[in-house]
Parts: C-alpha cells; sequence; structure tokens
C-alpha cells in the first residue's frame, strides 16, 4: 500500500464489553461460537464501497461535504485505484471479511460500452490483487441502472428498448466482474424499475420485460460459471413513485410467477422494509418462509422521516427480534450484512466512519448473542409452538392434512361448543425479550 | 311497507348538472350509455349493510351518536326484520340497483350454531321477499369472522383449531344465504386474518390454513351450486398489525402460489390502498393486469390520519384516474362499486346519510363519464401506446420474443450508441386530464 | 378488602438484574438513589385507571374481550366502589404510588348532572378510604369531555354554547374530586377540541372559547385552594382529525398568547409525540426548555401503523433517550410517569396486566439507570457544551447579547475567512450511548 | 434579448375554457375581476428562480438530466447573466407578473464575501433593466443558507458562531439586492436550521440565537429603507430530521415569544403542510387567525411517498378548498403565489417546464372562481355562521364577554338540560362544494 488514507487508526480488535476504547469491538468476535456457528458465519459483514468510499456528502438541498484524498488523480483508472486502495485499507482495518460493489462505484463509466468494460477489468485486476493480499472477498456485485441519466424512465422497464440494451450491456459486464473476483452472489435493486406516474406506464408491459431481462442475465452468468445466488432487494418508492420491486411478498410473487424462484433470493434492507410499512423481521420471515432470505442490507430509517436515511443500526430491540428470526431460519442463504448505512452529512471527521461501522456492528453482534441466549434458553421457541398444538392431531391435523370439509368444520364447531379464549401474551414475551436486552 | 324511516325523502332522481337540489343525482343516470355500456352496467352500485344501518357511531373514544328507530324490539328476528326494511326502504329511495351485507349485520348472532343458522336462514327469505318486490340486488355475501371475541386471535388463522371450525360454520351459513339470495359474488376480507406480535405468530402455517380454508369455502359454495366470484379485499393493517392480505400483489402471490386464481379475484377499497402506501388507481392497475378486477369498495381515507376512515369518496381528480384503469380494463368482473363508507360520527341528521351516497355516486358518475370522453377523445391511450412502440418490431419485439441474449442487448447497445433522451411528459399528461376535469 | 380480584398474586418486589420472576422488579427500586434523588421522586409511576380497570378490549371492528369481575353489581355506585376495590387491589400489589382517573371512570355517569355530582362525591369519599388506607396518592384528576355523545362537536370548543356548559359542570365536579383526594395535578386532554372538517369551523373563535373555559377552570379551581399544576395533553389527531393542542410547540404557543404560562404544563404522551411526527425525546425537550415539561403518560406506539395503540413501553434506546432530557431538566415539574397503556386485546389472561405494566415500569428504571451514569460519568454533556463554546466569549457573546449589527456579522465573517468544517459526531455519540446501553 | 432560448414558443394567453390548446391559459386572465379585486391581484402568480433555471435533474440516486443553454460560460458572471436573460423570457412568455430567488440562484457564489457581493450587485443591475423592460417585478427575495457546505450544522442555529457570521454577511447582500431591486417581500426558509440529533444539540440555544438572527435582519432592512414584509417558511423536516419552522402554529409561537409578530408573516408551501401533517388549506387558516398570511409557495406533495416531491399542484378539490380560506381572508398579507415546484426529473422536453406552470395557473385560477361563486352565491359562509350562534347573544355571548364563571356554565347546564344533538353535515357541505367542482 503506497498511501495509507486512515492514518492513525489500526486494526479495529475486539476487547470485550467492558472496553471503553471507541475503537475497538466490544461484542463482535469473528471466531466466537454463537450455537452451531462462528459469528463469522452467522453474520458475513460487508463494507458498501458507495457509501464509504463515493458518497459525499451531498442532498437534494447541498453540496458535498466530503472530499476524499484517493479523488484526486485526473486519469479514471489511476484514480479508481486509489480508491480501491483506500477502501482495502479501510476494509482491513476494520476488521471485516467482506464487501460488495456496483460497478459505477469502482471505476467511473463514460459513455462507451468498450472503454467501461476496459476500465472495469483494469479495475477487477487491482481489486484481485487486493482480494489475494488481504483474504477480504466479494460478498456480491451488481450493476448501478438507477444513475446515468439514460435511466431516468428505467432499465429494464424502460418504455425505449434502446436504454434497455445498454442496461444489458452494463449488466453483463458487472456479472462478468463478480465471477472474476469469485463474488459469492450478485445483487439486482431495481432503482428506477417502477414508475413516476401510472399516467404514461403500461406496468403489465415493464413488469414482462423485468422478468425477461433477469432470464437473460441468469443465463449468461450460468454460462459463464457462476454459481452463487442472485438477489433482489426490494424498495416501496423513492427515487420513483412506486418501485415494483415493493417488498418481500411482492417480489416473491413475481419471482414465481416468472419462474424465477430456484435462482433468486431476496437481499432485505432495514430502511426499504420500513418504509415499504413492515418491521425489518417482518420481512426477514416472509422471506425465510419462502425460502428466500439471501442476504441483507443493514442500516436504518427514521421513525419520524419518510424517505431512505440509510442510517447505521444502533437500535437493540430491533435487532434482537431481527436475529431470531435469523438463527431460527439457521442464517442466511449465501448473502451476509452490508452495511448499507451512510454517515451523516455533517460526520465530516476522518474516524466517523470507523465509529459508524463499529457501532453497527456491535449492535448486530450483541443481538446475536441474545438471540441465541433466548432461543436457548428461554421458553420462547416452546411456547410459539405450543400455541399451535391444537393442529399436531386430532381434527386440526386432519385439517391441515386436507381431510376436512366445511361442513366437517360446522360440525366440529358445534360439537365442541364455544372455544376458549386463550391469550396472545404479547406482553409476556415482549417482557421475555427484555429479560436478555435489559 | 309498514313503517316508513325514512320520512319525508322521496325516491333520488336523476335531474342533471344545473340542478342544485341536494337530494338528486346531477350526473349519475343508470340508463345513460358511456362508450358501449350503460352506466348502470360499469358502475353497479351497492349500498352497505353495516355502515348504513348498523354503525351507530361509537368510535374508540366516545359512545354511538345514532339511535335507529328499526333497533327497539327485544326479539332479535323482528328487530333484524325491521332493520331489512328501512334497509330496502332507503336502497329504494336511493334508487340504486345493489346492496352487501354481513351474516351478522343481517341478524344478531348468538354462540349458538344452530340458533344462527335459523336466524339467518328466516332473515334470508325475508330479505328475498324484499328483492322481488323491489328488483334490487344482492352484489355480494360475506361473513363477519372479526367482531366475535372468539376470533380475537384470527378466523382461518387462529391458533387455535377449535375456533377456525367457527369461522367455517359461519362461512358456511353465509354461503348458503347468498346462494339463497342469487348473490352474484362472494367476499372474504381477512379481519384478523394477520398478527398482532410476530413473537409469538408462525406466520408460514397461518398462511397455509388461510388458503385451506378458502379451498374448503370455495369447494363447499361450487358443491351448492354457486357460480360467482370470490372476492379476496386487500388490507395492510388495522384491526391487526399486519394483515396477510395486505395489498393487491400481496394477493396475487397467495392465490397463485395455493391455486386460487381461477376462482378469486379482488375486491379494492380506496382507503385500504391508500394506507398500504399505493393510489387506488395503482391497486385497479395491478389487479387489472392479473385478470383480477373483481369489485371496489367506494370511499376515500383521511391524508394527513393513519387509519381507516371510511369516508365517502368526494374527489374528482382521485376518481377520474381509477375510472381510466376501469374503462381501460373494460369493467369489474362481476362485482360493482360497492359504498364501504360512514357517515361521520357527527352528522346526525335523517338526510345526511342521504347526501353522502348522493355525493359519492354522483363524483364517480362524473368520473366515468370524463374518463371515458378522455379515451375516445383525447391522445391519453395513444401517447401511452407510443411510448412502447420500440417493442412493437425490430430488436425490442425479438427481446420480448425471448430471441435475444445478454450479449445480444451488450451488442445493440454498441451497434446503436448512445440512446435519445424521451421525456416523460408527466406534466403535460395530468394538464391533459385536468382539461376535461376544469 | 372483601373480594380479592387478582388472586394469586403477592406484591410485586424488586428482586434484582439477575432475577427471572416474571412478576418482580429488575430494575425498579423506589428507595435507589439516582443521582440526588431517589427513583420514586424522579419516576411517580402511577396507574391508569381507564385503560386498567374500565377498557374491555373493544376496538372498532370487536366487541369486548375482557369481562371484569367488579362490574357485576347493578346499582351503579356499588358498582363503581367494586371498581375502585379491585383497582386498589391492583395498585397496592403493583406497587406504585399512584393513579390518574377521569370522572366517568370512577362511577358511570347519567344526564343528570346533580345525580353524577352526588356518584362522584360518594366515590371520592371512598377512594379516599383507600388512599388513608394504602397511602396510594393521586397523580392527577380530570373530566372526560369526549366520550358522551353530547361532545361529539366537541366540549370547550363545541359550536354550541349549551354543550360547553355541560363541559363546565363536568370539569367543575372533577375539580372539586381532585382537590378532595388531595390530587397533586389536574389534566386537560382535548379529545374532540378540534375539528372533523375545516369546512364548518371557526377555528380562532373556537380556540379563543377554550382558551376562556381553561381560565375559567383554573380560576374556580384556585378558589377551592387547588395548589398543584395544571396540565395540558397534546395530540395530533385521533378522534378528530385535527386537534387543537397538536404539540408541545403549539400548546406552549397556546398558553403564551392567551396568558396561560403560569399555571399550565405539558402531560407528554409517547404514541402522540410519535403520531406528530416528533420523537418522544424531542417533545420532552420543548417543553423542558419553555420550563413546561410536567408530566408524561407512558406508552409506544407502532411506527408502522398510523393510530394511538398505546402499547407498553419497551424500547430501552428510545427511553433512555428520554431519560437523558428528563435527568437533565432536574425532573418533572410536579407530575409522574403514567401508564396511558393498554394491554393488546388479545391478551386475556388475568396476569398479563401485572406483565404489561412490570415491563414498563423496569425499562423505564433501567433507561433512567443509564442516562444517569451516562450524565454522570461520560463525556456527552461536556461534547455538547463544547459544541456552543464559541458563543461563551468574544465575539459569539457579544451577539448573544445583542450588542452586534448585521453588518458586524458581515466584517466578522470576512476578518476571520472561511469557518472550518466540524463534525456533529452523530455516531460516535449513538455508540457512547449504546456503551451503556449494549 | 440577444439569444432566445425557448424557442418557438409566444407569449401564453387566455384563451377561454374551450380552448384544447396546451399552450394556453383557459382560466388564467389576469384583468377578470373576481368578487371585488382582478385576478392578478388576488394572486400574483410568480416564478421560482432556483427550480425553473437552475435545477438540473439531479437526485440523491441519479445525475442530471438537464443541460441548460445559458450555462455554458466560463465567466460566473457572464453565465449569470445569461441565465438572467433566459428567465426573462420564459417569465415574459409565460406571462405572469413576478418571479422570487436566493442569492445563489442569481449569480455563482465563492468562499470571497466581498467577490460574491460584487457578482451579486452587477447581477442586480442586469436584473433591474430586465424588471424595467418588461414590467416583471420581484415578489421576494431571499439567502440560500443550506446549500454551502459551510452550513451543514444549519446557520443562525449553527453551533459555531463563525458560521452563523457568514450567514449573516449572506442575508446583508440579499437583503441589499432586494431592496435595489424593489423586492415586495423577503423570506427566510430554514434550510437546516434545525438538527440531526438531540443528542448533540442545544435546542433552546439555537432558536434563540435564530430569534437575535432575525432582529439583526430585520433592523438592518429597515435602515436601508425596506418597506415591505418578512416571511418564514414552515417545513417539518428534510434536509434536517427537524426543522426548527416546524408548521404555522410553530412558527407564530415563536415569533410572539421573540416579539416578531409585527414585522413577519408567513409563507406557506403545500408540500410542507402535508409534511408537518396538515392540509394546505389548515395552514392558510391557521396564518389568517393570526394575520400572518403573507405568501404561498404553491405545489403539491405525493400523499404515499415521505419527502419534499414539489411537483406542480393540480388537484381542484385540494385548491378550492384554499382559496375558500384565501377569499374569506382577504388575500395574501403583500405576498402571492410562488411556484415552488419542480418539473420530474424524466420531463426533458422544453415545452414541459410551460406545460407545468400553465397547468399549475390554470387550477389555482379555476380554484379562485369556483370559491369566489361558493361564497358569493351558496348558503356556505351562513352554514358556519349560524353553527356559532349561540354565542352571538345571551349566555354564550356572556361567557365570551367573560362575564361567566366556572359554576355559571354549570347552573346554565343544569337549568337547560341535555342539549340537542346538531349535525355538523359535513357531507352536505362537501357535496355543496363538489356542485361547483364537478
Amino acid at each position: 500500500m503506497s498511501n495509507e488514507y486512515f492514518k492513525g487508526i489500526s486494526k479495529i480488535q475486539f476487547e470485550g464489553a467492558e472496553s471503553d476504547n471507541p475503537l475497538a469491538y466490544r461484542f463482535y468476535d469473528e471466531t466466537r461460537v454463537v450455537g452451531n456457528k462462528t459469528m463469522k458465519e452467522w453474520l458475513k459483514f460487508a463494507v458498501a464501497y458507495w457509501h464509504s468510499f463515493c458518497a459525499n456528502g451531498g442532498d437534494p438541498f447541498g453540496e458535498p461535504t466530503q472530499s476524499f484524498a484517493w479523488n484526486t488523480k485526473s486519469d479514471a483508472v489511476d484514480r479508481a485505484k486509489d480508491k480501491a486502495d483506500a477502501a482495502f485499507e479501510f476494509i482491513s482495518k476494520l476488521n471485516v471479511p467482506y464487501y460488495c460493489f456496483h460497478d459505477v462505484d469502482v471505476v467511473d463509466y463514460t459513455n462507451d460500452i468498450n472503454e467501461n468494460d476496459r476500465r472495469l477489468q483494469a479495475l477487477t485486476a487491482h481489486l484481485k490483487q487486493h482480494q489475494d493480499a488481504s483474504g477480504i472477498k466479494l460478498l456480491w456485485g451488481t450493476a448501478n441502472l438507477f444513475s446515468n441519466k439514460r435511466y431516468m424512465n428505467g432499465a429494464a422497464t424502460n418504455p425505449n428498448f434502446h436504454v434497455l440494451a445498454h442496461g444489458g450491456a452494463q449488466v453483463k459486464a458487472a456479472l462478468d466482474a463478480t465471477v472474476a473476483l469469485g463474488g459469492e452472489n450478485y445483487v439486482f435493486w431495481g432503482g428506477r424499475e417502477g414508475y413516476m406516474s401510472l399516467l404514461n406506464t403500461n406496468m403489465k408491459r415493464e413488469k414482462a420485460h423485468l422478468a425477461k431481462f433477469l432470464h437473460l442475465a441468469k443465463d449468461y452468468a450460468r454460462s459463464i460459471g457462476f454459481k452463487g445466488n442472485f438477489f433482489i432487494e426490494p424498495k416501496p418508492c423513492e427515487p420513483s413513485k412506486h418501485q415494483y420491486d415493493y417488498d418481500c411478498e411482492t417480489v416473491i410473487g413475481f419471482l414465481r410467477e416468472h419462474d424465477l424462484l430456484n435462482d433468486f433470493k431476496i437481499n432485505i434492507e432495514v430502511n426499504h422494509a420500513t418504509l415499504a410499512g413492515h418491521t425489518f423481521q417482518h420481512e426477514l420471515q416472509v422471506a425465510a418462509d419462502a425460502g428466500v432470505l439471501g442476504s441483507m442490507d443493514a442500516n436504518r430509517g427514521d421513525y419520524q422521516n419518510g424517505w431512505d436515511t440509510d442510517q447505521f443500526p444502533n437500535n437493540i430491540n430491533e435487532l434482537v427480534e431481527a436475529m431470531l428470526v435469523l438463527v431460527e431460519a439457521g442464517g442466511l442463504a449465501g448473502g451476509g450484512i452490508n452495511f448499507d448505512a451512510k454517515i451523516r452529512r455533517n460526520s465530516t471527521d476522518p474516524k466517523d466512519i470507523f465509529y459508524a461501522h463499529i457501532g453497527g456492528i456491535d449492535t448486530f453482534a450483541k443481538a446475536l448473542i441474545l438471540a441465541d441466549k433466548i432461543l436457548a434458553n428461554s421458553e420462547y421457541k416452546a411456547l410459539r409452538t405450543k400455541r399451535y398444538s391444537s393442529f399436531d392431531g386430532g381434527a386440526g391435523a386432519d385439517f391441515e392434512n386436507g381431510k376436512l370439509s366445511l361442513t366437517d368444520l360446522r360440525q366440529y364447531a358445534i360439537d365442541n361448543g364455544e372455544p376458549d379464549m386463550i391469550s396472545g401474551q404479547q406482553e409476556y414475551l415482549e417482557n421475555l425479550i427484555n429479560r436478555y436486552v435489559l
């Protein structure tokens, strides 16, 4: 490493719960065994290239507040290599095992597809060297099909085939890069795959194009040897008024309808879940129940504001409930915990980006520890199992097995009279959780 | 009719746009031809038994404000017959062709299933007489599986099979009544089919029970000769924290997964759409695109408040956009426009319930007229068709027909260079609509 | 106590953090000293009569699920005494020092004012006996001016003076009862003081009436010797579309405009804060800054739903931030922590109401302990003080003291050039808090 | 005018309701008399410099989509003059009488205050020439204290006095420019005057600084002869988590507390009203009742999304209710209707900006015409007056005049028994409005 970008910061280490070092982990220890896996296996933390090395603090009401030392060279490829050096320095110091990127995070693109491919290949080689040297791996790659102005009306769902074709070119190159780097997964976030106004939109045709596009991408990836998962990342709105991948239920329905359920799973983002009117844990459970709980984008929203604030996670109650779902599901199918989160625009100290990640990682780690304890030591699971026990035998099981008709149900109700009222015990369960949290 | 409950009010008539009689229709004229159908065929207005003849103005913070002259007799069946008399007097005077009910709207239920069935049958006979005498028809029937305390944890999704069985008994009787009355459709609104807390919930098992339950109901209904549609009515939350029939996409996914798409369509409520984060017209379009646009529950929410206010519709812009979808879809599959709306708790004049319906009906009628004109006379449809024309031939059509690979897309993009920027023309289209509205 | 209503439950005791007894306190110990006060002095927990002894589980979609053993007698006063007996048994067993009530919680009202006064006086005497015997005190009293149908258009803001006068009669009696019971405060929650539709509302006149009404109530109370605080409880909406006491800023502005700031303070409810688009801690800070932080209604809302769910508090992060404000403000001005929270409709076990309160109380107690530690031991306060240090001397102090003009500011800016960027350190501070929470 | 930027577009003319020319006004005719004023006097339409001539279609997820022909020159002042030429060409062709600007809309700023002042003065002279030649006037000026990175923690409320001083320098220059151009008003929108995190914020001190700052600005402006109004523009959040000027009630309370009510009025934006949980008409009424209804920022939000979408207004129902308040209030105190609205990012046709303004202007114009008719010809006002008639004489008037005590109210209630239930007639009134709209 020729330059050191994050000076004065050493590799972040696990120091234990009593540490008051703000640049240490108090709970995250990758070798710690939780249940039947190590913490590293459960959580597979990843750093997001775009927020940490590209986002400059600009917002709709203000100019950038961050200027990056790695963004100074005039040649795009040289500049991109500096950024990669900074990224690997940061990820190494942060001491996490994975990273994620969009194509245009890695290197600036032009309007010339061949030139873009050349650039991305140059950076792929550079990143590969870093990976080999550090042991850091690519959790997933993706293509940004929403920032370039040509995608203002969507990419795979653009009303103009010509734009869709450009999206295809970009995805091909991003798949090539992901495979070259041994990326474990590939993600689709439908940035502008949706609509601004229903008045000018043929929603049915656009969604059919999206399905077709995903099939083409999958077929190509498989043809070049990609064995990993494809992920769809749901979001209800923003930047579009309506995004087609609204939430997990919508995405699962779409994948089923278009015969994509075998290859695609879901990457769930906390802030996208809450913008869609769901808790994070709800979305995790929906995906887990359908066998498509693939990965997580870790962040949090602001419950009083209605846009995607992408703050770093810090709420222990929210994450314990999420980790309960994760642990019961046996973990993520291929993915990990990617910090799709950004420091606030006015967090301009060089250390802020470390603090932010450390806080988020430690909250996840502590939540995992607590969830495991709750599942292993408390009556939490047993209470739920017992609640459904009337379906484990007798007439309830007959119902589940299709042996009863509607008139049979009626007869059962008459024969057995008015049922007892059975408490849902919600407050008892909330206290049970807090017996571990507090 | 032995008693007259709505004294001093004559049958509401169409008087034309210049009328300033608040007890007349200015736009709704059932025989008026709009496009290729009469207004009556397009809209099939229905009165909801529950809001208009049962709801008493009570809310979570206050006692009832309404006392109904038809609610005085001590015998439940006698009282119910008075209510039916009042209902048919109202519907006849309102001059609309349909009504809708839940079982317990029609007659009070006990905890004795046989007694309940006897009561409902008595009222079915009474309602049938009214139908025959008036020509008014039953748009749809349903069973209320959420008000009785036994359903506090759900009905078809209750963790206790015993409660589910009671739900089955109630649905059987409601189907019997619907068939006996020639009801054209049957609706399921999943009142408490959802959860209050994920901590005590096996969502996957509950949803499987719901699917099974719907199959049993469908099979029974078909066995007794019911030829109509089954409708699911989506709602995202309230009274439950999360309702399984969240929105149209969720319901369609569920119906497809559980092999129910051939028999079930969707009944879309305006206020439920907006609570789910969608416009009404979005939900209509989603359903229409899937071939399941069955019926509508007409009302409106309050955009500043977050609960189901069920106000009468009055916004012409919102309804014109809805009617554009309806007319392009060719109308509703079997259903109609049911006023699932209630007068405000402090609307205590006897005439208020008339004003409320007249206002809603006229806004729908005017919106239909405008939507038809926009579609027939303006460039609205042509602009949208043209927007997708790149897929109607050449490489775009090849893509739609599965003849292109991802690498073909890339080559097309290279060959054709950077695409032109094509405006979405949203403001132009909004003005085009308002050229008719204003 | 003639009857025991909560059988098998003993007085809830402090057992310490290691206890796994669900009917014990793990953190709440009224004699524990936190900073310069006991926990009892900081928190003054109170049980709300209405939710715990009156609310029956009914909601807009369903009938009651609770039946209370103290609600069986036919005579209203006898029945009310049984309820009082149950209430004091519960509060004693819960081991908290206060309770709160509305007039109609205590005894059912009729339309006869003299009879109502007689009833309330009878119960006042009965409650006084219980207070004397148990040492439990009345944190505050209030009159319910929203449930009776006569208040459907408001009470003090009703367009009809006749209704306003009834509100006055009720408040007079409630003030008499509060004084007779040594109530420490008196609360106004403007249930329907607001509007359903602006179309029929003279907002200015209604708000002037409200101010006048509050003056009359205050003058009367002072005339009968009431020395305590009056509280206004803000809420943005529900049951009204808009409530005049929207949030703390609105209430403070109203009190200032109408010369009520000397006698009135604010009672802040968590769920009302979040419905108004604020965090709980924001509302506390606004009130504290204006010197009107009077009391709290403890509960929590559901961040995904838009109505007043009044759940028991259980989020440690939210409450630690609230307690930071409380402790820095030096505590509440006269009030306490009233559990304006209800168990879920399907929490039908007799013990559920205990679990709910214990969980809420312990979360507050733990939050208080943590907030005190953060303030005493960490750099939390010092960082904030330092952030504003440029105003503690020099030109900044001159600005604060009114010694600079706009042109002086300009000259200072020119003389001192471009300022440094100073990080807000938000993530660092969030981690600092979590160093204590996790 | 040396260059023509909007080629092929002639001056937009009033052509009447039957016109189907999308580049004509159907309702806006500035000389038309509505009630006792011309349409021009009621509405005073203004074009916003920032959205129409500066905003380039960039959003948090994508690059600019617009490139402006007037943005090509390398010298900042030359470039700014070209922009001014384009602006006056547009405003002239749009045929509206006013415009509004921030300092940095007019010309790019540097970090050198003297250089900035020189630039702004150069442009002021240039704009003055355009004003004189065209008759177009400046509705209001303002300074942008939120886009420069130095304001990331606020301007007048920045914790660092040094930054506040820079804000002062900018406001001084903007006031100078406004006065030089005969600007009729001056606006403060508190872009980042609020907080991102309460953890690092001394809210009380920041708000005191804001009040002091406003006093200094006002004093300076009066000293240089400014006779116009100062406006505060409320917004609840975005870009800050919380903005101090949350809504009208909050601003009015602040102005009253800090003795600013004589000089400041309010500029109300539709989308800010709805983000704060209010209707537009509610905010107008609150301001009108306090005598501070100064001006409007015309746009609309998206009811399903939670950020500031700033779309052009097009809903006739919403605007008729707004115009009812405006007309009853006698108009705006000094201000006008400024289109703080932007075309969608994908509206990239040169004509789109014309369509957008024409649609918004015509909807306002039609709404004004309807509101005037409703007030002049219907029973709308009389119904509301009658609703409060019990306070116009007798005991109600005595209450208003302070002649009654709480015990007098009680006696009145006893003497007069239970009041009648009086309907709020909401649905009747909604229909009454729609009798004019439909």
